[in-house]
């Protein structure tokens, strides 16, 4: 397939007149034909529009035609073959396993929707036949079920060029719950983008979905990115970026004359908490673990540990020594664009230059646009003292901070903003304190993990990939993971109505065979 | 029970220091003793302090022992008797019989969500178990369950004294869920919510549930109010009342640090659409109909029917001439508060003074703190043309709008702003039509009602009171029936836990005989 630099609006294949942008081939910085011609609003209006007439007739297609619309385009997508593989490992500079690996998770994602819609619990049907002979009422007969909630738009998070992008999991799970989705590409993988959008806007035209299920549009400035946020037919938006981004959308949502729910997943430092016991017994080989995780993927995992907190005592210098050791070893990384790397080499300058951190280890050093991952320690104190401390630096840079004591440990924690995972590395003589601590930890986080870390985000039934803000805008929500279909879904009733006019879902006759909860009482 | 005007900080109770105020009778303005004193920063920052504090102990409660809590304090409700019936029927206007059902609703609700306890599924637990073999990667074993969102802000509306005021429907879901509570008393009815209040009060002490479980606030300022949603160990409110206050709270709600769901109930006029065959099979009767809805309890519903949608034709006349004709029948009501009457009478004058809108009829006159309720009528063009005709008004005022086809109607519904319902009045031959415009609808109304109003709200699973902005805040939520717990309760992953460490809702053991998901894929 030809990559040709156009939008997908609709059915329709169009070159956009607002600007113009390349992609970057990451590891040396060069353009990557062909350009790409950023949307006017013009584009964008029309995009809204085909989205806006398409949702009813598209949120009324049967769950199975809308299961084989989302198996069709995971097939559209692997019968890419090399050619996308080829492409997003030059844009994005990840190694050609990792990008294999995620088509493979963006596909099982795709198909897991699939098997979500077949299974039909999402729905949550709920009827309350009538009593007539109730008193002093009768009651009415009442069906719930869950609809789509409208257009959605959808942000492609640069770190994920797949998974998380324009088939990703966002446009996966609105799709699932009946809304259409335009996508803004992100501008670090452009190329990667159109060949998915492709296949998805042919998926569209090969099951007969509505045209304006989808578009895909690019953005050379950001004006195009908040008018989608900002209009009117777009009922929420997902994203993937940094916390600056992600709260000027939630402002422009919260402003609309109709305010509408912003999924932003922004931030996250992932703490890691070593406690003595496990410290004692395997101090060294938590430290190898560490940097295993830390530096996996250059170290651009939403999930990255960021952050370890250590209460001093046995088995800390040998876990220090290690991590120090088998960072010094590790390979420098290419990053996903040269201005990521500019990013991540300010914020490591920044720990680094701060009076109370102590540089203990960095990678080897590597190539113009590659980075050397960072090992830095400070104490709880002076974690305490300085907010900017917390910060993410969005890359392999992790931050020790050592703990006297248990109480001290508890401070640093308190003082944590939200986070998406936090990890406890404890053995079994540490579980009365892991399970003092517990409810801290949930306050804090939307997934605890005991003895490994936050990288390798399952796409499973239980995964929860979200937290309390500025992890997500929304901690009442997963982005990854089967649940994360209700963040796209609301609940409507329909009293007293004719069978002829309830859908599928809410019938007696139930022919989508979806669970439905009778209440007798 | 003594009715002293203090504040119920926990299980404390003391004089609040800042201003004074007085119930009112509601038929005759005048002042109820005793005073109430109003709450300063210093009690709300105890309340907060206290509920922060009860939190993880009050959540960590077994689901049984939550289920008792609730239905110690509908047995303590019960208790008041008279005392409580008669205190209200005094500060409200509403009948006695109103105010006993009321009251009736509201020990159903607590019931209703100890019995959503008991069964446990509200809980979504999943449970993915570890596959050591898989290839490339094993799978951890992944746990997710709800749990509450942290403590919530409740502020009592005026129009449900009992069932949407100190123990109501947001209170008992948020207890439920594991979040303790503090309630903003609506000043229209202290004395009323300070027996509630105390009932609760009782529960919590009885049940041993931690101190700072429940707290009850009065404030005679907004200053109070405003603190309370700004207060970092707040996570969420339940509200129902004016669009000017909801939105104020969504404001400060999404300008705090770490922003919070704000779920206010705030404004609809609950359309009636009357589809021509129903008008001629039946216009005399769906007009007689229509007014019985519209002056239920001084029209003080939040789904009183206040906008007709007619399509002109057959039935129309005698439509108009039963309604007009039973209306000026009506009795005057009293309204819940001299202010809330003084702004009806407001809305009515300016309906009734607009160029374009003709007074049809009006109810019997009555004394100084009566309403008479008032039928209005206005066309199609009319009402697209000016959005203030789209406004509540809060009372049993109607606006009959004539449409000359099913364009103009399609044109009057497209033009709505977001309802809580919307009822329909079809026979047979009009299903055709109907189903066309019920996509258009629930695109505009969180519940759609077919041959009856949205007068009626019954509190049961398949029941969503919410609505797309201004209906609610958030129209992914309801604020009555079951499904009401949803709103704070956030999902947590667990990976790799111990079973020393799980709690019993996603144990193996399954202590607490919850429904479990399990998927071996």
């Amino acid at each position: 397939m030809m990559i040709t630099g156009e939008l997908l609006i609709g059915n329709e294949v169009r070159r956009g007149p607002n600007g113009e942008f390349w992609g970057v081939e990451a590891t040396t910085g060069k353009r990557l034909e062909p350009s790409f011609g950023g949307a006017s609003l013009r584009d964008l209006d029309q995009a809204c529009a085909l989205a806006d007439t398409a949702f009813d007739t598209y949120r009324a297609t049967s769950l199975e035609d809308r299961a084989v619309f989302l198996e069709k385009t995971a097939q559209n997508i692997l019968l890419l073959g090399d050619e996308l593989i080829d492409r997003c490992v030059a844009e994005t500079g990840l190694l050609r396993g990792r990008v294999e690996g995620e088509r493979a998770r963006t596909i099982g994602q795709l198909r897991l929707f699939a098997s979500v819609l077949r299974d039909g619990s999402f729905l949550d049907v709920r009827i309350n036949k009538a009593l007539p002979d109730r008193t002093p009422l009768p009651r009415p007969d009442i069906r719930l079920s869950n609809i789509g909630i409208g257009p959605v738009g959808v942000f492609g998070a640069s770190n994920f060029p797949l998974a998380f992008s324009v088939a990703g999991g966002d446009t996966a799970s609105a799709l699932a719950a009946g809304c259409p989705v335009i996508v803004k590409a992100h501008s670090a993988h452009p190329g990667t983008s159109e060949l998915v959008g492709r296949a998805v806007q042919a998926a569209v035209r090969e099951c007969g979905m509505p045209n304006g299920t989808f578009s895909l549009i690019f953005d050379s400035t950001r004006a195009i990115s908040q008018a989608l946020v900002a209009d009117l037919r777009i009922k929420a938006i997902g994203f993937t970026g940094s916390r600056g981004a992600g709260t000027a959308f939630m402002q422009i949502a919260g402003n609309r004359p109709e305010p509408i729910p912003v999924y932003a997943e922004m931030s996250s430092v992932n703490p890691v908490i070593l406690l003595p016991n496990a410290l004692s017994a395997r101090g060294a080989e938590i430290g190898k673990q560490l940097v295993s995780a830390l530096t996996l993927g250059a170290g651009q995992f939403c999930t990255n540990p960021g952050l370890i907190l250590v209460i001093d005592g046995d088995g800390y210098q040998d876990f220090m020594k290690a991590a120090a050791a088998s960072l010094s070893e590790a390979a420098a990384a290419t990053m996903l664009t040269p201005s990521i790397h500019k990013s991540y080499c300010a914020g490591v300058d920044q720990l680094a230059a701060h009076a109370a951190v102590k540089t203990i280890a960095r990678s080897l050093s590597g190539g113009e646009h590659q980075a050397q991952a960072g090992l830095f320690e400070t104490t709880a104190d002076a974690f305490l003292e300085d907010k900017e401390l917390q910060k993410e630096v969005f890359g392999a840079s992790t931050l020790i901070v050592q703990c006297k004591d248990q109480e001290a440990l508890r401070a640093v924690l308190q003082h944590l903003e939200g986070q998406l995972t936090i990890s406890l590395h404890i053995n079994g003589a540490d579980y009365e304190f892991a399970r003092r601590l517990i409810p801290l930890l949930e306050r804090k986080a939307g997934r605890l993990i005991v003895n490994g870390f936050g990288t390798g985000v399952e796409v499973c039934h239980a995964m929860v990939h979200g937290g309390p803000f500025p992890a997500t805008s929304d901690m009442r929500t997963t982005s990854v993971g089967s649940l994360a279909i209700s963040r796209f879904l609301r609940p409507i009733s329909y009293q007293a109505f004719p069978a002829e006019l309830l859908s599928p879902a809410v019938s007696d006759k139930n022919d989508w065979n979806v669970p439905q909860l009778f209440d007798p009482s």
